[in-house]
């Protein structure tokens, strides 16, 4: 393992899961928070609590928040099982570091368009992310088949 | 590392990882793909830059494809839990084989079942992967403790 | 990756993460299972095969549970993340023990604190493994980076 641990390209995909965590972890609680400013909240003990009312369909505001945060975890959880497997595959460490650092990008720009209401930004950074996440799943599976063969 | 990435089972659950998680970018996509056919959108911005509206309660398509990518998301991400300490924790390959080559034929026939409304299938579908993934996990811990003793 | 498997780190990161994962599981059948016994369902061809109705805004009791296990979800996905890192970073094992059994704990009293309808514990325990998360992916990402050094 330490082998595959001290390489560029593993720290490449460490840094990207760390940072793309990080940011799920933020914007959930983002719309926590939000839900405890605007005092409309999904569950009725939390309102006798903080005061205000419990919805069954949210503000607009948190919902916004919820969105991105849910879209964040449908692109990440597929980052850990394509990435991971790639980073240890023994494929190419420079078409890697493209395939994650472009996903970086790409999700970062998500992002930003989803809260900043920018709708063709927002597609177009989508699906930038999800072309690399394809490309990194087949190309790393033709490398770990190869190493059986 | 590498006498694990070389074996038949850590072959096997890395094809049935992809495979899932191209499933599931693929559900993804179909369901954005579907609220844009339709025009009813999560959001407002979609619908000034498409034409369309904005819904809070989704059309029945787009949130049947939305249901189905969100069950396939809950049970991905057990697996890639369960099924990577399996492949690493030196239990029995054969085992671990059926167990992931079944969860892939369930999964698959859940997604099926799921779009075609087949409630019968999707239901044996769905405790036939859930349990293969309580046995992965229960017998994938049982060896790694082994390990430790 | 021997050398890693057979540690008291690698064992508690393990213990967690199946524990964690089997938590969800049965957090998502039990929110079908209630839904079953309520006769309320998401998709018409449940409510025609099991007798009911489908509804698009769900009664409170498997709302609840619909909750609290997509909130699970979202902390057990970057828990997969940082601390699986963490476990291979060969940073300190004290620490990550800490981390990990304070993760679990955190963890299982939310889930307590959420079906109990007990909003400060439940408030004090996400922020608690939220921190612990947070930590694990800082302290991880740095020794990973150091390897690099």
């Amino acid at each position: 393992m330490n082998q595959i641990i001290g390489t560029p390209l593993f720290t490449v995909f460490a840094l990207v899961l760390i940072a793309e965590s990080l940011k799920t972890l933020f914007l959930g609680t983002a719309t926590a928070y939000t839900r405890g400013r605007l005092k409309l909240f999904l569950n009725q003990e939390d309102a006798d609590w903080l005061g205000g009312r419990a919805v069954d369909v949210e503000h607009p505001t948190p919902g916004r928040l919820f969105r991105a945060h849910r879209n964040n975890l449908e692109n990440l959880l597929p980052f850990i099982a394509l990435g991971g497997l790639y980073a240890v595959s023994g494929a190419s460490a420079t078409a890697g570091m493209v395939y994650f650092i472009g996903f970086f990008v790409a999700r970062a720009g998500h992002t930003v368009a989803y809260l900043g209401k920018r709708a063709t930004l927002r597609r177009n950074c989508y699906s930038l992310a999800w072309l690399l996440l394809i490309l990194t799943g087949l190309h790393g599976g033709v490398a770990i088949v190869g190493h059986l063969l």
